[in-house]
């Protein structure tokens, strides 16, 4: 067994609609061991609640560790948070309103319990780990199924009046364009996400354009089902359609990111999520100079525009920065 | 003469493309006179900085005081500004690159001089005399021949990297929509400063429009040469053209408005500007009720977006608190 001093572990738990991630860490940040489960929204709160713990459980084991050497517990949730009290508002994916986390999983393991919305713990991760420096300003905008964002500003995650900043997803870009999910139009998620990308591809289909895209189709599956992964493949083996329609929402991710710096002149703007991490080297070059295109003159200079190379580790390793950020309190 | 403390007041400067106005207040910003003069820019940097000089003597001597009385001045300048210097880095209205405003002016006044970017300022003034108990977050809006904004957050000014945060009006709101005067198409600017406006306006008149605006012009104007207060005596007078097309500018503004929401969050929206303090009337209701629309269900709660009662003096205010801040470290 390492050597770990009494109550010097961290632990990161990304907690999504799907699935629940979680992550022993050092003091020092250094990832010891993961365990995932299926999240299981549909079986309630409180069972969810117990799968985290058992989750938490199984990364402490895995990493030949006791739960009584964790210090401190960071979850990242998808939605609105209640950072005081640990409480999660709102969040449709898991079913929640009002959901006592903090409090319930506190009582379950007997050990502090941090809860941020997942975005800013994002954020926070690839400040602490990634950038040199610290920066003081960053924006950290994460492409995966929808599109979110974080702040660091001055140092520090930026909530806002209502604690909600960051909702970057839902900036309008194109007045009366397509649909979004949160019921307007012209959204940069409806742009640019997963979702969007898919569908723009499915509506080219259907408007008899060729794609290798249904190629990869499980029966009974349906481009929905499909992965950010597989739009990399389908570029790989020359798939036009693709090709133009992941450029595409390239260029809208550098319009947004241009809009930022105009608004925010952040020093770093870091890409994560899904869509980033299969196709940074597809979309990265095309965001990076539209992004400079549309910043005013003068104001984007020395501004870095990077992918982060965390993936799907960036939700724990942020959650374990909160839980040690929060713990030394 | 009134009973000042040697050294207690303060000037605010708004120095704009086309005029100076100065103001003399107390140390509590109580306004006791103002001054007028035209900038001429094309006269060059030196001529223009002992213009800002007699114009601030003016003021005070409209004040029955004396320059010896003034602790500091403060001075909004279009562009982007090095606030450590004093330097406008580049100011296109008044034709400057690199020119050492607070060196030159201090030498000509010897007093302490203090620069910020105009629309800084007027955010400044507006969070300092406006708003009750001071909000820590606050997004100023100003919309006139362009459109501007200042961002206080935690109660500061935040400038950002480069300084240059806040350039609200170049934020991309319609992608492929009209040309900007940056180059790009589709900003915030394009599409609801006055220039947007009156644009909008002469097209719809060439088109075959019926209105009553080109009455209001004397022998060899065009439309350019109206003022907001002009739309709005068309309004009254029952002109549908330019009604509905102001309308249509207040609802690109409650969009604009709804994305800083959805980004910054903050407590306050307000609104300034010769465009709001001649339209406020006609565009309000909609831009609140827009930006409403628009924003995230949850994230607009509680926050207050309001039409500034400074008018034209929001600049000299402004710079006046900018002068009493600084000149207190």
């Amino acid at each position: 067994m390492a050597e770990v001093a009494k109550q010097d572990l961290l632990v990161g738990v990304d907690l999504g609609g799907t699935k629940i991630l979680t992550g022993v860490f050092t003091s020092q940040l250094k990832l010891l061991a993961t365990a995932k489960l299926s999240t299981k929204p549909e079986r309630g709160f409180e069972t969810i609640v117990s799968r985290i713990a058992r989750c938490i459980r199984d990364a402490v084991d895995e990493a030949d560790m006791n739960i009584r050497q964790v210090r401190a517990i960071g979850i990242g949730a998808p939605g609105a948070i209640d950072t005081e009290s640990g409480e999660v508002i709102f969040a449709p994916n898991l079913r929640w309103k009002n959901a006592p986390l903090k409090r319930e999983l506190e009582k379950a393991l007997d050990l502090p319990v941090f809860v941020e919305n997942d975005c800013n713990v994002c954020a926070l991760g690839v400040h602490e780990v990634e950038l040199e420096g610290k920066p003081k300003s960053m924006v950290g905008l994460f492409l995966g199924t929808g599109i979110g964002g974080g702040l660091i500003l001055d140092g520090r995650l930026y909530g806002g009046f209502n604690r909600t900043a960051g909702e970057i997803g839902h900036m309008v870009i194109e007045v009366g364009g397509p649909k979004c999910g949160c019921g307007n139009r012209g959204c940069f998620e409806a742009l640019a996400s997963r979702t969007a990308i898919f569908r723009r591809i499915n509506e080219a289909i259907k408007g008899g354009s060729k794609s290798i895209l249904p190629e990869f189709l499980k029966p009974g599956e349906d481009l929905n089902d499909l992965k950010s992964g597989d739009l990399r493949k389908a570029i790989r083996k020359g798939d036009k359609l693709v090709e133009k329609i992941v450029e595409e929402a390239a260029e809208y991710t550098g319009i947004a990111i241009a809009n930022l710096i105009n608004i925010l002149n952040p020093e770093y703007v870091v890409l994560g999520g899904g869509v980033m991490d299969a196709l940074a080297d597809d979309m990265m070059s095309i965001i990076v100079e539209t992004a400079h295109d549309y910043a005013m003159p003068g104001t984007d200079q020395g501004i870095q525009i990077v992918a982060s190379k965390l993936g799907d580790q960036a939700g724990i390793t942020g959650s374990a920065v909160l839980a040690r950020r929060a713990s030394k309190n």
